[in-house]
């Protein structure tokens, strides 16, 4: 505690603009809660990189104790924002062959905002053309954008403080990335959790289940896409329990509150 | 190939502020150049960082085939900048007893610029209260401050593209974590490359000696803290082979140039 005497009330204000997620310090306790309800809480490029930004944020705040992760609105995360990919993959279809001009006309797409030059795997025309189901796929191209997402959510597991996480409502395909990266789950009795997308896209991109739950649990979800409630969430084995809503909503704070006393460190 | 046809002249500008190094693409062939001649290259907080920064910049930029790293000035990189941990640890010990307000009067330190909040583990008060000699060592704090280093060096190792490094002068302490982070490097007869802190602070944070010579060469270096000039270098097995002064300033473009034609990816 020796260091911390030299903290002042005076904290430098992080310059930051954030549009998928709010954050806040309550006490010990930093509040990720990603804040796109209207779509479902759905990912974007910008969020995994806002999510990584703020752990670290998180992460270097003497005050902070314990990273506290939930989802505004309905459900926690439904998963990728797969409306932002298809309207991508229209303004690619309708911009063949008309020239570099046509680019311009995705400025207003939430994507743009994303620091990628065109053409880079980042790019969403990039990223769309190579979802195009009529062309090839390059796996390179896609690794090269997709890494950069699971760093982002790996930036929980990673974490230098615990994480813990609150699930209700919905926790499916990307959504249970964010979940499985952190620390501590409470999950409410009614909630979905599952990874349907295995169907098509195969397996999770942080490959964390079978770390959760094991390989032959893992392989009956990711074979068959199914999803799991609350309380069959525990049955698995995934979690020691879920709990009824709503009080997920009053459980999570009071596990934070524990353990951002249990988690101190000498030097934090 | 398919998906470079969208890429446009109109490339998105980066915003950024370099205050250790300067960013050129060149062709096919983004340089990195550490830009601190009057400090022999010494690392600071903000090194790793931008080198970080910008390898993200160059792996994604279509244009980029290769990165190449060098140093401006007499040599490539001296190591940490002592200067400024001393005159850290030294209004540190100007504050002590004299409250908050005397840690305004850091504003004009370059580590200053880093956003940190005040007490965490890159604060500079905290890095310098932690290597004051009379006091006890946390190493939980040093590791917290060291490790973002570390991540910003490693960018290197865990580029996209290949990275070239050109070694000229000194390359020492600090330095060859960067270099030897590096896939490829050119490196002149008379440098001169080690690890003189091993006798004090022990062994090199990011750990590549052993990857890149075997852990017996290692050790006899980091044993001593002995140094190589490049021809003991090559005889240690590290490189191929060093080359005369100056014509490693030479030689270094065309390996870049080789490189940037070879690895060239179907998607890039």
């Amino acid at each position: 505690m020796r260091r911390c005497s030299v903290v002042t009330a005076s904290t430098r204000k992080a310059v930051e603009k954030l549009s998928t997620m709010t954050y806040e310090v309550d006490g010990r306790i930093a509040r990720i809660t990603l804040d796109r309800p209207e779509r479902g809480n759905g990912i974007t490029f910008e969020m995994p990189r806002e999510l990584a930004h703020l752990v670290e944020r998180a992460d270097l705040d003497p005050r902070v104790h314990v990273i506290a992760l939930s989802g505004n609105g309905k459900g926690f995360c439904g998963g990728y924002d797969l409306r932002a990919s298809a309207e991508a993959l229209g303004r690619a279809a309708s911009s063949a062959g008309q020239g570099a001009s046509e680019v311009g006309a995705r400025g207003a797409d939430e994507l743009a905002s994303v620091v990628a030059p065109d053409g880079s795997a980042l790019d969403p025309l990039v990223v769309a053309a190579n979802h195009d189901p009529s062309a090839v796929w390059d796996p390179v191209c896609d690794y090269q954008m997709m890494a950069r997402n699971v760093r982002g959510f790996m930036s929980l597991f990673h974490a230098d403080k615990p994480v813990v996480c609150k699930v209700h409502g919905f926790c499916v395909a990307g959504g249970t990335d964010m979940a499985l990266c952190s620390d501590l789950l409470i999950i409410a009795d009614d909630a979905k959790i599952g990874y349907p997308p295995a169907r098509v896209w195969g397996v999770p991109t942080t490959a964390v289940w079978s770390f959760r739950i094991g390989p032959e649990k893992t392989k009956r979800l990711l074979f068959t896409g199914d999803c799991l409630d609350g309380r069959e969430a525990v049955a698995c084995g995934a979690w020691p329990a879920s709990t009824p809503p709503p009080s997920s909503s009053t459980r999570a704070p009071k596990r934070c509150s524990r353990a951002s006393r249990a988690c101190r460190s000498t030097s934090w």
